[in-house]
C-alpha cells in the first residue's frame, strides 16, 4: 500500500504553486508557475533517487533503474499544467500518484525488472495553446514538433518561444523513447463513480473529441442608428449556432456532448453590432460515426443560419482525436490490481481526453480513475477525498509493479 | 460659406492620431492618443485666437469673445474620442466643423454679440467606460462627478485615475457654465439621408436608450465528462437571451432596435462549460413606453430562460436616457439656415445618443446631421464626402451666427 498522507501532502504542496482565486489552481502551461511546478517535481524525483530526462517538447521523464538492462521501462504519469480556473487534482494526481508509487517502492526496497519512468506531459489542457494533449501528441507522432512550436496563445505568443522562455526545452528527441507499457491515473471528472460508490474506474475506452473553431463575420455598425433590417450581427449568428450545437448533442443522447467554452466577440463594444465572433465548438462521443455526424450537421447548420442572416462563416478543425480502446492486458492489470486490493470498481469510458489516449497509439496503455465530488472538474472547486486518492494510487502502484515484474 | 478644404485637412490631420488598423481610428477616451488629439485641438483653437478652459471632467471649452459682456455664449461641439475600431468623423466632424466655423468668422471679420464656445466632451463613446456621453451627463447634472470618476474599464482602471494620468483634469467646476444655446453637428450614422439624397438632417428628436448589463451564472465544468443533463452552461443561456433580444426589438418594428455589442465569457477556455457570461443589451426607441416594455420583457424572458436551465441571472442598468425633443427655436435656426443656404434637408430622429441629448436638459439645444456612406458608423470604414462635411459645417456656422447675433 502507498502512503496516503505523504501523497496528500505532496498534492497540497504542489497546489501552492500557481494558486487560483477560489481555492483551486491557475498553473497554465508554459507560465512561470508551470516552471516552478516542474522544478519542484524534479527535486522530488531526484530526492527519490530518480534521474530526469527532458525532451524538446518539455516532456519530463524521471527514471528509476530496473534490474534488466535490456527491459523497456514501464511508464506512469499525467500532467502538471492546469486550466485557468482549474482544480488541484486534474492531472496532478496522476503525476504525484506515480511519484508516491516510486517512493513506496523505495520504502519497501522493491526492485523491478523493467525500469520505472514517471512522465509529466507538457500542455495537456490545451487552454492556452490548442489542441489539448499537445506534447503527448507530438511524442506519439500525431503532430510534428514544428507545428506544435507554432501554436499561438490569445496574446499571439508561440508555444516554442514560451517553452524556451521558461527554460524547459530539453535535449532528448521527442518520441525517441520506447515503452513497455504506460499507466495514467486521473480523476474521473464526471459523476459516475461517486454516484455508484465505486473506488476505482477501470478505463476501457476514451470518447473521441472534435474541436471546431467557428468564425462568423458580419458588419460592425452602430447599435442605435442601424435599422434592424440592415444589421449583420455576428453575435446573434453565434447565439443561434450555440443553440444548434446544443440540439445536435442532445439528438445523440446519451452518447454525445457538445458546447462552446471559448467565445470572443469583436470589437466587443456596447454600442457596436458585433462584426465578428470567434468561438470553439467541442463535440465528444465514444462513437466515431456520431462525431462525424455532429461535425457535418454543425457545418451545414452554421452555413444555413449564416446564409439567412447575410453573414459569412468559416469552420476550422483545431483539435480532435478518435475514440480510443485501451490495451486489453494493461486494462486487465488495472482490474486485477483493484480486485486484489479489495477496492470496488467498474469499467468506465473516459469522457475527457488524456495523454494516455495518444500514448496508446505507440505503447500498451491503460488508465485508472478515481471519483471526484459531484463529478466536478475544470472548476477551482474540484475536490476528491484522501481515501479516493489512496485507492487510485494503490491500484496504479500495483498495476505498474505487476507489469514491471518484481 | 466655410472653407471645405481647410475643414477636410483638419479632419485628416486629426485622424493621424490614434490610427486604427483598417483606415479608421482607435482614439479611445483617456488614452495617450486622446491626450495627443486634445493637445492638437487646443493648439488649433489658440491659433484661431480662442482661450481654453477645462473642467474637472476634462471637458474642453474654447472661447471666442463676444461684443456684449453680459451675453451668454452660444456653444458648438461634440467629441474627439472614438470607438476602438471607429471612424474619422463620428464626433470629430462636430468639433472640427465648429472650429472651421470660428476660423471662417475670423476670415470674414465677423463679430458676434454672444461669445462663441467650442466644446469637446470627454468620453462620449462609452466603450471604455460605460455609460456613453458620460461627461456631458455630469455637466447636465445627470450623474455626479464622484460616480463618474469611479467608472472602471475592462482592465479595472478608473475614469478619474486615467483622466489624471493623461493630464486633463481641469480647474473649472463641471456644469458651472451657463449657455445661451448649443448646436451639435454629427454624421447621421444611419442610412436615411444618403438614401433620400438630402444634404442635411434637421434633428428634431433623439431616440431613447437603455443599456442593461446581464450576468448569467452557471457552473464551470468539463466539456467532455459532464453529462448533458448536469450542465449549467452560461454561454448557452446567453445565446438564448441574444435571440430573445432580437425578437423583442423586431416585435416593435419599425420603432425599436436591440442587440448586444459587448460579450464576455468566463473562464473562456475551450474545454470548460462557461460558468459565467456577462453582456450588455442595447435597446433603443423614440418612444419611452417601447423602451420600458423592452426592458420588462428582457427581465422576464431572461429569468424564464435561466430558470429553465438552472442558471442564475442578474440585470443591472448601466446606461440610459429617455427620448429627447430638441429646442424648437434652435431646431428652426437649423432648418432656416439649411433653407437659406439652399441645402436639401429633412427632419430626422437621431438613432444614436449624443452629448446634445444631455445638454438639451440644461440649455436650448439642436443638432445638425450630414449623411454617411451606407449609413455605416462605429466601423473603421465609416466615410463621408467633403461636400457633405461642407454642407453640415455651413449650416452649423449659420445657425450659430444667427443665434449669437451679429
Ligand atoms: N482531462 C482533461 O481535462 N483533459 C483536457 C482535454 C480535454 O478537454 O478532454
Ligand atoms: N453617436 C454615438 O455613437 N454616440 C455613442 C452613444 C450611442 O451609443 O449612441
Amino acid at each position: 500500500r502507498i502512503n496516503a498522507d505523504r501523497l496528500w501532502d505532496s498534492l497540497m504542496e504542489m497546489a501552492k504553486i500557481g494558486p487560483g482565486v477560489a481555492g483551486g489552481n491557475n498553473r497554465q502551461t508554459l507560465t512561470d508557475a508551470d516552471a516552478e511546478g516542474r522544478a519542484l517535481f524534479q527535486k522530488w524525483c531526484e530526492d527519490a533517487g530518480m534521474s530526469m530526462g527532458v525532451d524538446t517538447m518539455g516532456n519530463m521523464f524521471a527514471t528509476r533503474e530496473g534490474t534488466d538492462p535490456d527491459a523497456l521501462p514501464v511508464y506512469m504519469g499525467s500532467h502538471l499544467d492546469t486550466q485557468p480556473t482549474g482544480g488541484k487534482y486534474d492531472g496532478v494526481l496522476g503525476v504525484l500518484g506515480a511519484l508516491e508509487a516510486v517512493r513506496s517502492m523505495n520504502d519497501l526496497g522493491i526492485k523491478t525488472k523493467h525500469p520505472i519512468v514517471i512522465a509529466n506531459w507538457t500542455n495537456e489542457e490545451g487552454t492556452r495553446f490548442a489542441p489539448a494533449m499537445l506534447s503527448s501528441g507530438v511524442f506519439a507522432g500525431i503532430h510534428t514538433q514544428d507545428w506544435a512550436y507554432d501554436r499561438v496563445d490569445a496574446e499571439g505568443k508561440k508555444f516554442g518561444d514560451e517553452l524556451k522562455r521558461i527554460g524547459w526545452v530539453g535535449d532528448e528527441e521527442v518520441g525517441a523513447r520506447k515503452m513497455h507499457a504506460m499507466f495514467e491515473l486521473h480523476i474521473e471528472q464526471g459523476p459516475i463513480l461517486e454516484a455508484e460508490e465505486k473506488d476505482i474506474g477501470v478505463v476501457t475506452h476514451g470518447q473521441g473529441l472534435s474541436w471546431t473553431q467557428v468564425t462568423v463575420t458580419g458588419k460592425e455598425s452602430h447599435t442605435g442608428s442601424t435599422p434592424m433590417p440592415m444589421r449583420k450581427n455576428a453575435g446573434l449568428g453565434m447565439g443561434r449556432i450555440l443553440e444548434l450545437v446544443d440540439e445536435i448533442a442532445w439528438s445523440h443522447k446519451p452518447d454525445a456532448v457538445g458546447a462552446a467554452g471559448h467565445i470572443d466577440i469583436y470589437p466587443n463594444s456596447r454600442n457596436v453590432i458585433p462584426g465578428k465572433a470567434v468561438f470553439t465548438v467541442d463535440f465528444r462521443s465514444p462513437n466515431l460515426a456520431t462525431i462525424q455526424d455532429m461535425e457535418k450537421r454543425l457545418a451545414e447548420g452554421a452555413k444555413k443560419i449564416c446564409d439567412e442572416m447575410g453573414l459569412e462563416v468559416e469552420l476550422e478543425k483545431v483539435g480532435g482525436f478518435d475514440p480510443v480502446e485501451f490495451d486489453k492486458d494493461c486494462v486487465s492489470a488495472v482490474r486485477d490490481a483493484a480486485d486484489r486490493l479489495g477496492y470496488s470498481h467498474r469499467d468506465i469510458i473516459s469522457g475527457a481526453g488524456h495523454d494516455a489516449c495518444w500514448i496508446n497509439q505507440v505503447a500498451p496503455t491503460a488508465m485508472i480513475m478515481c471519483p471526484c465530488v459531484d463529478g466536478l472538474s475544470h472548476n477551482e472547486a474540484e475536490e476528491i477525498s484522501k481515501d479516493w486518492a489512496m485507492a487510485g494510487a494503490d491500484v496504479l502502484f500495483h498495476a505498474a509493479l505487476e507489469t514491471a515484474e518484481i
